[in-house]
């Protein structure tokens, strides 16, 4: 009867590898070595896919180069196409916090693919005789280019993602500023009440202001595309053939569909973590976004009686098990929460990037967790939002537009009627009695008739306040 | 007639120095090489002090271990005793941001007292093989044990005022704890009305809650009295005299009146900055408490016809230039910024403190940095917020009465004596129609009389709801 | 034949629950609201034990007050023995973070408890008339008091366990202190050669600031044990029956072990998180004190021929795919990383506790999962650390004591004899051409004779300094 | 006798105004209100420049709709012009934290701007009748959309000083790129001996590194130019005339030089403060670079004895009171504190915008100092750098190749000639014995001959490894 688990050796010593892994010595080292988050690799299916292209893009470059048997490479591309499909991620279980550098993530990948590639070879899993992690599927390469390069790359595509679930919550805002266009609301900065304005402006800004997140997403994202293929240990392309990093980038290029360059230093590309900063920061401005907007929604809808009470969310679970009928805003909570998350993470990446000591950083793996956490967690919370709160929000029409008529902002239109002296003694009076505006003005002081109020304070011009020339200009050159 | 300058020397060269400075040769070089936020050393008087008490108590040590003359002992007393009083502090002119570990502090405090010292034994300015800043002043010392001292010293009287100004605030809330005591308002989770409390408790609240960021405060000043005098370069007592660490911490402890004690291992003290992160969270976590509370006041005074407007905070200022009468929360909104500073700071008090790199954490001049500003700043703060704003709040009594009646929460208080699903119909129908609990439950179905609603609904219910025994015991046991 | 779930309503409408679940609507619907991070209550075991905890306290208290026939709370008490036996923990599948402060996990629990229950009175699950999640589990409770007490539980039992892997940790390092005693090496501050220590001095040093760390954590945990059961919904005691608030803190306290007591101020309590603020800052300076020692430890097996070279660390795995025979420090990077994720995650706990709001912090959640992920990462981070590396560092003590002797730092030692003026310019000199200061002082210009130099440069006069008093003294008084 | 003050009114009530001072009541309260830093607006000259300009543009495009008599628009021309020219900063005295969004910085502007008008005019200061800091200084304006704007004007200048700062900064490491080209040394990862590389490409590396930089903070600074003038109080363009928001950007952007362009929606430009987020994280990001070559500098100069030593940092301080001779690496040291101290305010920002609500972000001015000082910091850092370290930073040639030489990370380029095997069992035997390469290779196993050693150790194959083809293909394809 077969053993069920075959003798691997590295410089270290020997281990017992079970025999239905793909992965081999050093994996399982790393495996013993790393348990710090139980979080792994497998769980970012999108970056083992990346290593297969790059991967791939490797042999196919050695093989141009005539540094790798044909065979050979032919077997590697074999392996990397089954990763790029999605196969064998069960195999990458190291912890996506990891000493080394990625070092662990890097041979985890080499000996993945030798050994599927061994099996396309008919060979037994293990006899790297015949296609070696390091002597041939690592050829040529290094974990301090691989491994950033394939980040990026799944960083990229991740970052797809999350640009579609913003651009989803963008239109449900958009489709709400359309709805609500017509509800006149009370504007407020500084939480005091302010002018008037629509509820449908207040909704698209939300959305105007996500088109924003998107371009700087997109900023950052397209910046990813720098590679450092070839550069190997520290950028001094040492044991890369001539005119392989370009070619190697060239497959990747073509492989992905993305236009991919080669860092034209390639000393400092090695080390750099600068683009890893942008992205974060760009996520993090993006959670900021997300969370001044939950900020709103929860105030908009706070109540339902002695709140602002302009929005209604749509109810999503009990609120309360004392409170009958009581219902809180959990989705924007959540959202709040996420966001935070994602500030907090950004402070990690910052301190990874600023520990980087000399030829490389070697805190990449920590930035790879962060990155690929906060995406994850805010493409979550973005379709959340929409989906669980923006789309079914409702307007309080009614209750909106009374408590502009009884506000006391709105005597701000009066300025030019009737001079900003006489308005604010309005203001005073109605803050002092209680009174409305239109109370002392139309049926007290009788300033206005009543056909005049209408005019001033009809929908129109207090959503686009019509400039009066006539008395404005009066009263300024007086 | 005499040069306007003197010449000094140090093993780099030599430098012109003004001949009426009381610094000398490296604080002039440090003069030159730092110019980084021009906030010098100067505007934190305590420092100088505490650099004043360090280095009387430094001497007096040297003085009892025989190793300097008793006449240039009462020299550097005397320049000492100057610092202490609060003179010379216009000599201490460079940046708080400085290289070298607070080395040209040091050196500024030994240059300066050497002078003083010279000019008190009938010498001039700069003849200082009379009294030298290194070999006399700085004897037996290094700033590895001088600044890190002086630092904890100048913080420890520091955190006293900040308590004391949180103090009075505190006491500010408390009092107005007592004076809203009858005022019932509506609570709020999740911005979603609850049930009823009084504005008296949420005020004393907020004096409770100072109350934890008291002690806590002073948990961790209590913790700065652990020095490092004597450790010198590394914490190896080189070149200090038997007996020097305890004998230097017991004149420490003497003349500031303060209980401090000598380090256990002066290596691992010599490199610690824990205690200056602990000083820091604590700092960070009475401004996450201010911050809170303002949001809270800026939320409550929110208004004052489209918000909750149960409070009314003194007015400081106009508003706004447009809209009449307008009057923003702006001192709570002045703290508020302030915390977001201090939680800044505590970034930055994080990276330096990991930076530290084996025998010393040279970074120490930007904790001082941080912990110096924000201390200043929310001392500032606390008393800002006290007398511009939570002394002069007033309650809206009424409106908040009103809120309560008008809410849908107080249906609570009926579970007991309606059941818990005759409750959720109530709010049910309340929240569909608009229509007040009052209104469906006395008027219209007529489940309570009113004699029993003013019963439920006296102000003592609604703030210590009584458990009434039979009717909720019969609804649980049946 | 049996369908394979059952229907169960609440205030919003009905769902399907399968019908081996003992989690029922209000689950579901958390379920499917909060799909964010993956990382479920469940990853938590000491929590779900800890609400075991919470819960059968309540339900003992209520049958004291009368208000539960004691029948029922024998069917709660039963269930919540089972959760504290760590049973049904696959039933809390509610993300970690999640809107509503905790609601979910709170109903979650009523849930399960009241379906255990229920089978343990020989009902079904589902047959709520019997044994209620609301009215009967949850009674005299809200989340807002039942969730922060079982977090301030279950963290105050995870920081035993992280304690007690820095215990071990702290032991390691004090056992190579003693190992490495007569190891002299170069002390260094600013990177540069500073004066001669030990190796021990330099590990019991970190030992020793690992015991201030264990000393402010068991600081901070204490301060986790104070309740506000009984606060209910706001802090006012609403719904919860005379005397049940001390009660139920009694009961929490003997079923525990662990000296609980009633917030004074329940109002305050069940707003206030300063104390999750102050846990997340302890947790964050032990990662900055793990993060200082790392970096020292990288930096000391720096090498092995171009750089410091003075310890060498057990080699855990092969560091390069490239360059034959290199070996990594992984272990102490991954503790980086770790310290770095724990810094992030005090970023967002600190933003979480800012953003509370009135009478309740709805951001909770995140803050407990921060709090859960620092404290388990940084007690796998510091048994990994020990087990994987310090336990089996080596010291290079030729190495060590070569860069001593060749070092210009040692000539300090000679400023007593020669004194400082001399001793400057030996140093010039050696820095200038490169001799070693024996060459110097003892081969050319002969200022000490060998025996003489022996006896200076002596271990015990290189790691305890002697003061020579007679010198010295001559020196100074000059 | 003439009174030395004026009174001055606003609708809370009169101040005495000293007669001498151009500011009026509302920057009197300001300065009695705000009291937190002590670090006023007169502090940034640029942003007070940035006032008048944008004041002036308010005004010409008041002119041209009409609105404003043209005579008392040249009055305010005169009197913008007078604080383009750099006059009047002494009046701005305001803390730059402040309440209320700024209002007390543009109401300060308006006052100032009334009162040198009104001179001009032939009035007195204070008779506003004539010229009023409301009705028409600041006439279709708010703080609202003044502050944002000069904010960002102000920004955009200080951010061509820093560049200026970091260009400068980037030719001095070029420089010392090309003169240290010949220089071989050891690269290293991890802190581990890698392969070699130059001096020159690690010196070029940070060149290259800081042009990353100067893009990114371009690419920040030209988002800057998108501004919000005439939204007004919230967006909707109240009491501002026709045609005016689009002519004041217009003559913003004439009178300025820059392409300031009008945001397409006011409303969500009013509250956005994304770009700050952006701008911080951009400062961040190159504080996070400084600090990385800074590490470097501080690691390379490490020694002289007992460390890296590879390169000399020009001395600028004595380090050591103690040590004689010992010279720190004071400049970088004082760089990585700048950069925690800008890593510590974009935190602040962060917090500052997420806390915007509504219509407005409020917390502005917290941005606003946090900004201005992180780029004064900067630019001073940067500076510092170039000047006091890296233009006179030496190599240290012999012993950078030395340590190439005596490396085992050199076995690497055996690799192609003699095998991975035999490569690895060179590295082991070294590693163990303390021998050289060479001595193995050449002396004792005489695998290569002394020519052979030599061309494979040239420079030149050291610097461009050129692969072997011959010999690694062969051992590719056995």
């Amino acid at each position: 009867m077969q053993p069920s688990f075959r003798i691997e050796h590295d410089f270290l010593g020997t281990k017992e590898i079970p025999n239905n892994a793909y992965y081999g010595v050093q994996t399982m080292r790393a495996l013993e070595n790393f348990n710090i988050t139980g979080i792994t690799n497998a769980t970012e299916p999108l970056f083992i896919k990346a290593l297969g292209y790059v991967k791939k893009a490797a042999a196919l470059a050695n093989r141009d180069c005539g540094v790798i048997d044909p065979k050979i490479v032919e077997a590697i591309v074999y392996a990397c196409d089954k990763l790029i499909a999605g196969e064998y991620q069960d195999q990458f279980l190291t912890d996506l916090i990891q000493g080394g550098a990625g070092t662990s993530v890097n041979m985890n990948a080499n000996e993945v693919i030798a050994n599927i590639g061994l099996e396309y070879l008919g060979h037994q899993k293990g006899q790297y005789e015949y296609l070696h992690p390091n002597n041939h599927v690592n050829f040529s390469q290094s974990t301090n280019d691989v491994y950033p390069t394939a980040l990026m790359l799944a960083l990229y595509r991740k970052l797809d993602f999350y640009q579609e679930a913003l651009l989803a919550l963008q239109a449900s805002f958009a489709n709400k500023g359309v709805e609500f266009k017509e509800v006149i609301k009370m504007g407020r900065t500084q939480l005091q009440d302010a002018v008037p304005m629509t509820l449908g402006q207040e909704f698209q800004g939300f959305a105007t202001t996500l088109g924003d997140e998107l371009r700087q997403l997109k900023q950052a994202q397209t910046m990813l595309l720098e590679c450092n293929m070839g550069g190997t240990a520290i950028g001094t392309r040492i044991n890369a053939p001539e005119g392989y990093p370009e070619l190697c980038t060239k497959y990747l290029a073509e492989l992905t569909g993305l236009p991919f360059i080669l860092a034209a230093d390639l000393i400092e590309a090695t080390s750099d973590t600068g683009i890893f900063v942008q992205v974060s920061a760009a996520l993090k401005r993006s959670a900021v976004k997300l969370s001044k907007i939950c900020n709103d929604l929860r105030l908009l809808s706070s109540g339902p009686r002695t709140g602002f009470n302009e929005i209604f969310l749509p109810p999503m679970q009990p609120g309360s098990s004392i409170m009958p009928g009581k219902v809180n805003p959990v989705i924007p909570e959540v959202v709040n929460q996420t966001a935070f998350y994602v500030i907090g993470a950004d402070a990690t990446v910052t301190m990874a990037a600023e520990a980087g000591q000399l030829q490389l950083n070697v805190m990449e793996p920590v930035i790879a967790f962060s990155l690929f956490t906060s995406i994850n967690y805010l493409t979550n919370a973005a379709t959340t939002l929409r989906t669980r709160c923006v789309d079914g929000i409702k307007a309080n029409v009614e209750g909106c537009r009374e408590m502009v008529m009884r506000s006391i902002g709105i005597v701000t239109a009066l300025n030019p009627i009737v001079g900003y002296e006489t308005s604010a003694a309005i203001a005073k009076e109605a803050l002092a009695t209680g009174k409305s505006i239109h109370q002392i003005v139309v049926l007290e002081q009788q300033l206005l008739t009543q056909a005049k109020w209408d005019e001033v304070y009809s929908f129109q011009n207090m959503i686009h306040p019509v400039f009066i020339n006539d008395k404005r200009v009066g009263v300024e050159r007086k």
